[in-house]
């Protein structure tokens, strides 16, 4: 969130230090308690879907998720005020999901009564996306969304290979076992292709041919198998991430190159010698000659 | 395709740029359509074989497929009109592809009147083989297939003996088991041995004894320990690729060490200048203050 | 158990050095022993909830389980008496523990007769738990648990990550599935989310709907691709470790050349004498040469 | 089999040379006639398990069996013959693999009639085991065997844990989970508990209660998670051994020893100068000196 400037007067300043920094004491005990409400409203969302609590604790649910509405309401105007530029601040990822924790309970209000029970029911789970909000503590593993945005790539070309395969066996199978099976037609073949091969196995659609399930050996040991690349891709990317913490950070004093290898006494671009306080052996050989 | 020679007309040479590479703005758009093409193309044979959208749409699908296989058959004529050897593609990994992605809806038409069942479907499920058309995009994935090749040996052992593993316990279960729990015959038995080392487990056929339940939970952990091997000997792979990758093959010419980085020019340990073809600018950088 | 220190007596030194190290071949036979006896009372345990072997060995079972006891019992008061301080031990995990592993059958005997049934079956299974004094034999592994505590943190930021990846998944396939195919409530939703993600797939529920099924394909194939990060991350963390181990930190005193293996006595690079306490053997040899 | 000593007669060293080495091409083609021989020995066993075929081809399946037996008996007696001491073969595991295929079916012979159809099954499915022979080919996955044997330790720890947690798992959901739900006992609840945690899941035992679901869910994801371990100890023992491949193959002329890095120039041991067609820079710096 470096694009977002804070307002320039004290409260606005001290409120942008305690919502958006994490360095003081305040600020770390506002992110814990922002966790534990995350936390908490989502579980009453849960457990306000399950009939029987629902029966029994509906009125305490109904007020909890107007408490957490609220304050959440509070937190989001506390963020936009202490903001210069608000609206950049809304129309980003993080403002967008702080919206959608709090707008569907409003509109349940503002819905004219006797609404269509699908509607109500949307907006009820729809409130469960507010355990997005978590994502902005999750993004501190930077080791990790490091090597993932590095595998990315790889990582996509395996899985369209994966529908690939899978389109191909599932279609062969579709044509040999009979539809009493369950492979009554092509998509709900690939269904049956990807639960096998991603070894999730249901069981609720198995070939009964001989040959179907023959193909379904082949599929079930390519899958455990080719588990290995996104596997190997990741590892790789990982191990590359932690040597690079282990390079020297101090950079070249001749053209600024840093990267360099822990052993390096030379800068490998324009051969200045690294190692400021000590002299480069080479000017001392060459003095020995001149003289 | 570096074995295909374009023709010299220059229409040709042309279309060949076009279709074959993918240097140009017109040849990366080609490549663009082509792919959405297949993808739209393979799910309008996935969605015909669901009944209750062949009954509604069945004469949209059906024209749909016409329009893609005269596409397709007039891009192939154009692939075969500017090679100089067309016979050399068409018999080609990529030819037949090409070939089989149009050759069923050709010969449904050719097929008399009053055809078995049976062969209409094949010919209909078998259009859905123009999937791998993708191939050579996914083929990009040089990473990937580097690593497949040098680890394939190595994993097509481990399967080797994975099925020796599956064999042995599989017998036993089966002296084990009584017949009503699904372990009617052997190659049955092998089915659930694969779908169990595999951690699959749909479930249709599971143990009911003690014994047999107690070397199903062993067939299970080994399964489970030994997705290490493939995934271990890939990973191994993947790393070494990426660090040959990175790694110059040229040694120091003054002190000998090797493993240099692409952009190194001089070396990190001796400071030598590592292009040999070149000269040292830190030595004309001399000769320029010495006169 | 650094902080234990042994008694002064003479009986209590030996008696500490046999329970508590490992060192004497005496102090070995007890470990074998003590892992024999546990396994074998767990063995008890397990067997004894089968209502068949019950029946015909109850008694067997009963007296069995009342000899480990006393056992154990002796066994805990022959750790107490030959400690100094035996209170800290009790409090510590392993105490914890040893106290665990015979408090049920005690408590047993001291309840009133016609207990509920609940408690009955409570203390009989919590027998079980003395499993847990493995334990201490498993902490063997260093590497393994060097590797975990290391791992630690970016695994459960992993966990945390696919816990918010389920929800939300969750709870899109409660609002589209009907509540005949088990989708009751977002709680039972989760739980097929993670039967699914984690390539479980038990196939009590599943689903049942076009679209339902479309999204437990990404589930799937979401799963089957992020059980490569928690994979990535340890593996690393495996290979630093064992890295770690081989190389001795001590850089060359002549060249500053580092990551020499353990054995070295010379530098790779300079040939440099790398003990710097002792005298180079070559030196002395010569001086004995040159006299 | 370094330990087997060939015959000395002509024909028994021809004999030997072609069954037990793989040099010349006639021992080649043996290998490669015997490996396809014991695939279609086995697959006529499985076959002949299946009641259809047997009915139709039972006679052929005997037919073949015992031209099989004849053939491996014959191999085996020519094995005994070449070797000058054949008892230690036999006695050795690839002997007694030998033996085990070919005794089944002479056993079958001299039984005497109306044996009970119990010893005639088993019989019969132990001929399967001669699958076990094709072990000596897939030995020659040298990398996998060799990391294999050095991760095995730390995998049989791993495992312990696993056994562990699943014990203690187990017991606890035994004691929440109704038996209608199939927890009956405690071996049974262990068997549900390694489905779990391996991600089998057969789905043939499900927890019914939330409580249950919800301890489920913590099995699946430390299964899910805890795969990590075998892994990535073994991705590391692979690396470790393409790496060592990698290092150079000269010893020290000083002391003899191997396993040098690429870049050493000294031996790391006894410090001589490694490279034995130049000369050690040291000298020639001290003949300066000295001079």
């Amino acid at each position: 969130m470096s694009s977002l400037r804070p307002a320039k007067a004290g409260l606005r300043t001290k409120l942008f230090q305690v919502i958006f920094e994490s360095d003081s004491r305040l600020a770390k005990g506002f992110d814990v308690v922002l966790i534990l409400m995350i936390l908490a409203s989502v579980a009453v969302v849960m457990l306000d879907s399950v009939e029987g609590y629902r029966g029994a604790f509906g009125t305490l649910f109904y007020e909890a998720e107007w408490v957490f509405t609220l304050l959440f309401t509070l937190e989001l105007a506390a963020r936009l005020y202490c903001l210069e530029r608000p609206l950049k601040y809304l129309t980003s990822f993080y403002g967008v999901v702080d919206l959608l924790s709090i707008l569907p309970t409003w509109l349940a209000l503002l819905l004219p009564w006797g609404q269509s029970l699908l509607v109500v029911r949307l907006l009820r789970v729809l409130r469960i996306f507010r355990v997005l909000r978590l994502m902005q503590f999750v993004g501190e593993g930077r080791l990790l969304i490091d090597a993932l945005k590095r595998s990315w790539h790889q990582i996509l070309l395996f899985l369209f290979a994966v529908l690939m395969i899978v389109i191909i066996f599932s279609s062969v199978v579709y044509l040999i076992e009979p539809p009493e099976a369950g492979f009554t037609n092509i998509p709900t073949a690939v269904y049956w292709g990807v639960v096998t091969l991603t070894t999730v196995g249901y069981g609720d659609i198995t070939p009964v041919t001989p040959l179907g399930q023959f193909l379904s050996m082949v599929v079930m040991l390519v899958g455990y198998s080719i588990i290995a690349v996104p596997t190997g891709v990741f590892s790789a990317e990982v191990i590359r991430s932690l040597r690079e913490q282990r390079y020297s950070n101090e950079a070249c004093p001749g053209c600024g190159l840093d990267h360099h290898d822990h052993d390096a006494r030379y800068c490998r671009r324009c051969g200045t010698w690294l190692d400021e306080e000590t002299e480069d052996p080479r000017l001392s050989a060459r003095e020995d000659t001149d003289t």
